[in-house]
């Protein structure tokens, strides 16, 4: 049987609605060829979202063309097994859970969409990767008409892919953003506004859009400029601070002499 | 004597051609109010801006009202040293450098832009901000309207501060763009390109916009989601990218805990 999605709406549920299942409900209401039935939600009575009838009890799940899981990684199988019905399509939606914790008893996928949520910042999806895996071509083909509502980024990787893209996206974006943070907290102790170094957050980012990072690699690492380095070593107090200055700075130092 | 510098011309010579003496120079020509008469470069024999002279020796040097040396940290000094003038306003370029470097002879100052440069990419000027220090009103004020034709974003600090502002810039620039390009190698050595990483990489950039940095704070550190942290330390192989990915885990840990 061949099921031409394209013809009609898809039905989707999300299941959870934190920072991921908000955004993505958000996300699926404004595309024009998914019909967003329900939205699970253990805590919240109120779906933010109109006339999207929100549950708390899995027994009163709907039938759809496809569940979306956006809970913790550590709750998804459990919440699977929960599910009151059999082959249907299930996908969660983490970077770094494999395909085969779902239970058998339902169709699998995965639909991961490779981007940083927060509740109160609004999540442009045009263009973001979304990572879909699945058992068989339907399912498959289903996830990617999604993609192309939702984002038009689809990537289709394995789950082995997946966890090694999650591993280089915390590097990424949780860890740079981590940086901001201790970059706002040498400003703040010193009496100056963070945003002063937004310009340069920005460009740092916009740079690897026409060069590779180490082609756009900048500072005094890099320069091997021992005199820089050795005073603002001096000046930082926090240990932690210079634990990371020193590492980054060494690995900086070792790409180079590679080069 | 007040000198009214918005009434004319402001005459540069920017001394140094490496990648900020270039993009400055080339910012410079693009204003209306500067007028770049000189360039000193020890390699290049090409200006690559068309008429604008460019000079060997600095005995050469046409008189300006403003001499910008943008050389190497290290090389600041000396070149000062062996300007063949007195009394005229000579500023730095660095962020980590002292206004008292430069010698008694000329009047001090430093002209600081917070900006990654490279090469081969382009520099929008617009609202890069520009740290400004001089040691007398009217010079403070040329620089100012310097920065004025230039980004339109000045910064009026002393020393101490820009030298604590360039801590924070190589957090949160060249540190950043390392860890760029540790998540580019994950990448590659997986046969996956760098670029489906590029959106997340800009919207981490894009949220400090609207959050702080801690409450833009994403991933498995911030939710001590400690089985994907022990898996992900399990998959990277490089020791310096594992060292990196402990110590970075567990500084959002830290704050995490603080909150």
């Amino acid at each position: 049987m061949v099921i031409h999605y394209f013809c009609r709406m898809i039905d989707v549920v999300v299941i959870g609605f934190g920072n991921v299942g908000f955004h993505l409900c958000k996300g699926l209401i404004a595309t024009e060829s998914v019909n967003l039935t329900q939205i699970f939600s253990r805590n919240s009575g109120n779906s933010a979202f109109g006339d999207i009838s929100i549950i708390k009890n899995l027994n009163d799940l709907a039938e759809a063309d496809l569940y979306i899981i956006a809970v913790t990684d550590g709750n998804i199988k459990e919440v699977a097994e929960k599910l009151p019905f059999n082959n249907r399509l299930v996908v969660h939606a983490s970077g770094s859970t494999c395909l085969e914790i779902l239970p058998k008893k339902n169709r699998k996928g995965v639909f991961y969409p490779l981007q940083t949520f927060s509740r109160k910042r609004n999540v442009d999806w045009r263009g973001v990767p979304i990572c879909v895996e699945a058992q068989n071509e339907d399912d498959l083909r289903l996830l990617e008409n999604l993609v192309k509502a939702l984002s038009g980024n689809c990537y289709t990787i394995d789950s082995q892919q997946r966890k090694i893209l999650h591993l280089a996206a915390v590097f990424c974006s949780n860890f740079v953003n981590h940086l901001y943070t201790i970059g706002s907290e040498i400003c703040v102790a010193n009496d100056m506004p963070f945003d002063i170094l937004k310009p340069l957050i920005h460009e740092t980012a916009n740079k690897i859009i026409d060069l590779s990072p180490i082609e756009a690699q900048t500072g005094p690492a890099k320069r091997f400029d021992q005199k820089t380095i050795d005073e603002q070593l001096k000046s930082i107090e926090n240990s932690s601070q210079k634990l990371i200055y020193e590492l980054l700075t060494k690995s900086i130092q070792g790409h180079e002499k590679k080069l």
